[in-house]
C-alpha cells in the first residue's frame, strides 16, 4: 500500500468523520460499565484535551450524574490547567474531586530527586531553569530526556539524572492511577483512560501509570490530531482544544519538547508506520527528514516492552 | 482430549520436572535484562513462597549483587513473614530493603476503609475478628469477599462493606507497585513479577497491583503446586515453602480461605478448564463437587477484565 500522494490529502483523510466516532465511543463504555457491573465511570482530569474527551464521553455515556472526575494536581502542575479542569467539570455537570498530591509525593520522598527542587526559588524560575536544562540535555544527548528513558542515554555524564528524573516523573503518574482506583472501587466505578494512539505507539506514557493502566481505553484507536477533531465536536472549550498539550508533570515542558517532534508530523508518520509505507516516501511526503521517521521507528519498537508482560514460553 | 484417570495420575503429570525450568527461566530473566538494558533486577519479597521463588531465580540469573529486594509491610502484615523475607534474602545475598508502607497508606487515609481499624485493638485480636467477619460473609452471601469482588456481591446488606474492603486491599499491593517501580527507576533495574498461573487465571490478584503489573513475569506459566515444587528445587528454605499461602493483605486471612478452595484441587480444575476437558469428568476424577468446579470457570470468565484492558474497535 502506498501513502496518499500530498501531506493535505492525508490530514484530511485522517480528521475525516472523526466526530461520527463519538456515538459508538459513548456506546462502548456504557456496554462495558454495564457488563461489569459498574455504578458509574470515573477518569482523571487534567485539564488537558484527551481527558476532558474522556469526561465528554463518560457523562454521556453513564450520565453526568454517575460521573466523577479526579484533579489531581502536584506542586509542579500549572494553575491554569487545574482550573480549565474544575470549570469544565462544572460545564458538563459532572462531580469533580480536587486532590493535591504533593503531601503524598512529599511523604514519598520524591521531590528529592528533581535537583530543581533543592533549590527555593520561585515557580516560574524553576520552569524556567527545567526548559534550560530539558535543552541542554537534547543538545549534548542529541535526545530528549523522555526518548533517552526509551532509548537509552548512553552518556554517562547524564546517567544519574536522567535515572532520577525518569523516577521522579512517573510516580506521579502511577500515584494518580492509584488513588483512581481507591475512589473507583470505594463507589465500584469504571476506570476510563484517556490513552490515545500516537502516544501508546510511541511511548509516551509512563507504564502502569494514570494513561496506562485503566478498566477501559476509549481514544486507544485515535491519534492525537483525531482527538482534537473529536474534542471540537463535543465541545469541549478552546481554552482546552487550542492549548500546547503538554504532560504537566516536569516544570515548563510540553509534549512537543518532550517529543521533540509535532504532533501534526508525529501522527502522520505513527500512521504511516503502522500502515507499513515505505518510509523513504512518507518522508518526501510529510516533508520529514529520513531521520525524523527513523527516531518514531525507533521509539515504537524500542518502547514495545511498555505495552507487554514478558512471559516466558513454558 | 480426556483428561488423565485418576488424582494421582494428575498430579504426578503437573509435578514432573518442574526443577527442570529453573535454567530457562533464568536465562529468560538475563535475557530481558540483557534486551532491556537494565543494569539490575527488582523485585517484592513477601516472606511468601512465589516472591522467594522470583528472588532465587534473579540471583542466579543477574547475580546476587545485582538483584534488590523491596520488603514492604504494613500494620496488617504478620512480622513473620517480613522476617522470613529478610531470612531470605540474607541467604541468597541479595540487598534488602525494608520499607514499611504504613505511613503512607495512613497519609492516604486507608486505614479508616477497614472496620477493624476504628477501634484500638491488639493485632492478635484484630486477626481473630477479621477472621469471623469474613466467614460470616461468606456464610451469608455464599462467596468470599475475593469472589464477591469479581462476581458481584448482589446484596445490598454488604454493599458498603465489600466496597470499602476492596478499595482497602487493594490499594496496598498498587502502592507496592509504585515502590517497585520508583526503586527499578533509581537503578534502571528490571521489575520481576511473581505472578503464578493458578492466582492470575481465577483473578486472584490485583488489578494494576505488584501481582499484575511488572516488566517480566517469570512464572506466569506455572500453577501454584508446580511453584512450590521449584521452590524445593531452588532450595528455598521450608518455613517458606510449608507455610499457608497467605496474601497478607487482611489480617488472618490465608489464600485458601480467601478464595475457598486449597491449591491442589484449585490447581487441577484450572488445568482441566484450561485444556477443555470435560467438567463433570473432571468433577469426578477429581472428587471435586459440580458446583466447585462451575465456580472456578465462573471466576476465570469474570475476572477476564482483569487481564486486558478494553479498547473499541474503530
Amino acid at each position: 500500500m502506498h501513502p496518499p500522494s500530498t501531506l493535505e490529502e492525508l490530514t484530511s483523510w485522517m480528521n475525516a468523520d472523526v466526530g461520527a466516532l463519538a456515538p459508538s465511543l459513548e456506546a462502548f463504555i456504557r456496554e462495558r460499565a454495564r457488563e461489569l457491573e459498574r455504578e458509574g465511570a470515573i477518569l482523571g482530569l487534567s485539564g488537558g484535551i484527551d481527558s476532558a474527551v474522556v469526561a465528554a464521553l463518560c457523562a454521556r455515556a453513564v450520565g453526568p450524574e454517575k460521573t466523577l472526575a479526579l484533579v489531581m494536581p502536584d506542586r509542579d502542575s500549572r494553575r491554569e490547567h487545574m482550573k480549565d479542569a474544575l470549570d469544565f467539570a462544572g460545564q458538563l455537570g459532572i462531580e469533580a474531586k480536587l486532590i493535591d498530591i504533593t503531601p503524598y509525593l512529599r511523604k514519598l520522598r520524591v521531590y528529592r530527586l528533581f535537583f530543581l527542587h533543592r533549590f527555593p526559588l520561585p515557580k516560574k524560575i524553576k520552569a524556567k531553569l527545567a526548559h534550560k536544562a530539558h535543552a541542554y540535555f537534547e543538545r549534548k544527548t542529541g535526545k530528549t530526556p523522555f526518548s533517552a528513558g526509551i532509548l537509552g542515554a548512553h552518556d554517562s555524564r547524564f546517567d544519574a539524572y536522567l535515572k532520577n528524573c525518569t523516577a521522579y516523573y512517573r510516580i506521579k503518574h502511577r500515584l494518580r492511577m492509584i488513588l483512581l482506583y481507591l475512589h473507583a472501587e470505594r463507589g465500584n466505578r469504571l476506570v476510563v483512560g484517556a490513552a490515545n494512539k500516537t502516544e501508546y505507539r510511541i511511548g509516551f506514557f509512563v507504564k502502569h501509570g494514570i494513561d496506562d493502566a485503566a478498566d477501559v481505553m476509549p481514544l486507544l484507536g485515535l491519534y492525537k490530531t483525531q482527538v482534537r477533531e473529536l474534542a471540537r465536536y463535543l465541545n469541549v472549550p478552546s481554552r482546552i482544544v487550542d492549548k500546547a498539550p503538554s504532560p504537566d508533570i516536569i516544570p515548563g515542558i510540553t509534549d512537543e519538547e518532550a517529543i521533540g517532534i509535532p504532533y501534526e508530523k508525529l501522527d502522520l508518520i505513527v500512521l504511516a508506520l503502522e500502515k507499513g509505507w515505505e518510509t523513504p516516501e512518507v518522508a518526501s511526503v510529510l516533508k520529514i527528514d529520513q531521520e525524523t521517521v527513523n527516531r518514531v521507528e525507533e521509539l515504537t519498537e524500542r518502547s514495545a516492552h511498555m505495552r507487554k508482560i514478558y512471559v516466558p514460553e513454558i
